[in-house]
């Protein structure tokens, strides 16, 4: 098994486009040098994203969506929700300390966070326990302080420009 | 063919991680609705990256990358250089202009107007006249105001942290 020596923990936040795109790149890259990967989606889960579409033809990367088929937004934040996320926080546990898989992905648990869905404590928890060898990678705008302190390396997707003004409206095989 | 209604300009800039990943994560999801994604690689192609090796099991993905295998940085640029930028330009003129493709992704374009490498009117020019459904993105570092300017969707992948000084090295299926 192609292990990497040595793994960080990846944080891609901001309100800007291309998070979950740069970790499911990243899946893709990984799984082309032989790796293996485990995204797991918080909140959005159950919605339909054309990536769900092409996933099952590429070896290495399983994929287990959480969430009930729209964005959560609500504060204070619904019982189900909660189940949800916890759920999915408690399978990440699971595959983390594992270590079979080489890369995790926890796409848009930093929502989660900020929407106090689940702890904070706990995610920084698995962080500073993680194998050595598993690169874990968050995605979500809101990253809190605490993530942001515990992880490696942290890109703020920043947007510049965006063109809201001009009608814009989410496109199929795009946005979604 | 399941066209978009109207395609529009993206970029990806800054100095962050994420913006090659978030191009190939973009191609992920449209694949998987069915569209069409033709990658040309300015600057970086002949390097040995580990998407490369998984293209090939994706439908409707084309990749091409041009370069010499190593990333250039010399100012000014030598001969070389500027014939393949100047190839990989072309092509991509080409392919926009065909309309066969929904998106056609212009890896580290910006990088190359930034050395010079190609002209930056030559590609404001592809931007303005590019065919209606079409969508095209742009990334790398030091994107030319006149790209920002003429495109619709700017993120800046911003590096927030970075373990530079713990001894950081490319790794293998993450970096590469």
């Amino acid at each position: 098994m192609p292990n990497l020596e040595k793994g960080m923990v990846q944080v891609y936040t901001g309100n800007g486009k291309g998070k979950t795109s740069a970790a499911f790149g990243l899946a893709l890259r990984a799984i082309g040098r032989g790796l293996k990967v485990y995204i797991i989606q918080f909140i959005k889960g159950g919605f339909d994203y054309g990536e769900l579409y092409v996933v099952d033809k590429l070896p290495n990367l399983t994929l287990k969506p959480f969430g009930r088929g729209k964005f959560v937004t609500e504060k204070p934040p619904k019982e189900n929700d909660i189940k949800l996320a916890e759920e999915a926080l408690t399978l990440a546990e699971e595959v983390v300390k594992g270590g079979e898989y080489d890369i995790v992905i926890l796409d848009e648990i930093n929502v989660a966070l900020n929407l106090k869905l689940i702890k904070t404590e706990r995610v920084v928890e698995l962080i500073k326990k993680k194998p050595k060898h598993v690169e874990l990678v968050l995605t979500g705008r809101y990253a809190p302080k605490e993530i942001i302190e515990a992880a490696d390396l942290v890109t703020e997707m920043r947007e510049i420009k965006h063109p809201y003004n001009k009608g814009f409206q989410a496109r199929r095989g795009i946005e979604f």
